[in-house]
């Protein structure tokens, strides 16, 4: 990794995404020692336990102090209360990144705390996850072969943007670089707007009520498939709804127009415009199975 | 299975439905001799060659003749014309069922043809699948733990719903009776709406052009699986959505209301109506996954 080397960094959320972070790295010999910190002090323990993290740090100032890198990796909603207590304990001059699923309210809220305590920050989002979580959840492999988006802004410094760029590399992800907004509208997109359409549909089909009886009980394999990120943590989802709002909202217009046209093809019996909606779809999700060639 | 058996059953479309119900009869030994036929000649052939059909017949006649029980495993688009050459063939009292997605279309087209030729008709529809298709891709196990629902009108014979429960039963699924609108009702809610959702999502996030990129490439596992099942046939899925038009309709205006809904609390940044929103979903989903206790 044309030697690439921290000699400590901090975690501070060790759950899935922070503690696989800080798994990876380690894997990867690129770092020395991994402190953490996390509001729940048993998961912070457990991290110790299981050796995500090497020392078991008393305070919060404890863990970041000496650190070159700390990374944020607690909830979107959570993301300003941990900032405002980590940048104050940080050395000027040492590289702050985070995890956020939303990058524009993160990146407004953190750049200019950071800048005021000579913190460089770089906002970044891994584009993996399950639907586990905690410390016991973390595994080195999880960001292998996955993308991590950093969203840089013109405030950012150029030397911290390519420490973080190598640190999710040596984590095994390919690093991509874009605009805010542009992350946020296709976050939106491809993890948001399904989470919200999951959740609409189980509740809308759990309410139906012509019948006196459960109809979930009818459903089998598919429905549990297709409904599986309806089971995603709702503080975790609110907390997205309301920090990326409006492309949110602008990708469900999109959708209820599509599947507008869809109920307006079924009403209207057209045969040849519903088999065409179904062709093009089934071409367009086949495709995403397919090896890229880059 | 006190006694239940038949010396010979007939499948029409010897695919992944017809053949595993033959593959899992003949497994559990209350059928001496499965024979069938298929469109595709190949497939016929395949099915054979496979051990699926006990019986390679050079015509429909033949392979329909003598047989006790006749499973129509078609397309519900092609199902009259199947029924319209099969049932003719048929002897006066032998038994014919089906396994198509929609019920009343099916049943207002059959059964007066059935009772037409002295064929006693029970209409049926397997609550499972798989992606694949064809003879190839048959296995006893496929009805195994799955439900079954058998739709009888007032005019079905009784004797010929205990064979046709029987033989279900054989093939390891729990049989469940309806009545033909609450089946259609309820698998627009479970299984056609889920599709509509799936295919109208792909095309929606593929056709947004804000970026001169596909923000497909973007897209983890979370949406791979999400969209699975807006890969399947979409001639199977123009058929349903053509022949189930009035409950899906009534369906998607019932998902549409809860989006609305959905997007109204984004729009307002309602964070407490959103956080119970989610959170009910989420402990719907998560009861789909304990086992039922009956």
């Amino acid at each position: 990794m044309n030697g690439f080397y921290l000699h400590k960094i901090a975690i501070v959320g060790v759950g899935l995404i922070g503690g696989s972070f800080a798994l990876a790295l380690k894997r990867a010999g690129v770092v020395a020692r991994v402190s953490g910190w996390d509001a729940d002090r048993n998961n912070l323990h457990l991290a110790h336990e299981l050796q995500v993290i090497d020392q078991l740090p008393s305070t919060l100032a404890q863990a970041v102090d000496g650190a070159e890198l700390v990374m944020l990796a607690v909830p979107v909603g959570a993301m300003e209360s941990a900032a405002r207590e980590v940048i104050p304990l940080m050395a000027s001059g040492a590289i702050l990144t985070d995890s956020g699923s939303v990058k524009q309210c993160v990146v407004e809220c953190l750049e200019p705390l950071a800048l005021q305590h000579g913190v460089r920050y770089v906002a970044g989002h891994p584009i993996s996850g399950t639907e586990r979580s905690g410390a016991s959840a973390a595994f080195a492999e999880l960001y292998q072969g996955k993308r991590c988006i950093l969203t840089p802004t013109a405030q950012s410094d150029v030397a911290a943007l390519d420490t973080v760029t190598l640190a999710w590399q040596a984590a095994g992800s390919e690093v991509v670089t874009m605009d805010v907004l542009k992350h946020d509208r296709i976050l939106a997109a491809i993890s948001h707007l399904p989470h919200m359409i999951a959740y609409s549909l189980v509740n809308s089909v759990s309410d139906y009520d012509r019948y006196d009886e459960n109809i979930l009980d009818y459903s089998a394999g598919g429905f549990r498939d297709f409904t599986r990120i309806a089971s995603s943590d709702p503080i975790m989802w609110r907390d997205i709804a309301l920090t990326n709002k409006d492309s949110l909202i602008e990708m469900i217009d999109q959708f209820e127009e599509f599947l507008g046209e869809l109920k307006n093809d079924i009403q209207q019996a057209d045969g040849e415009r519903l088999y065409e909606f179904f062709r093009r779809s089934k071409i367009t999700r086949d495709a995403l199975l397919k090896p890229k060639v880059r």
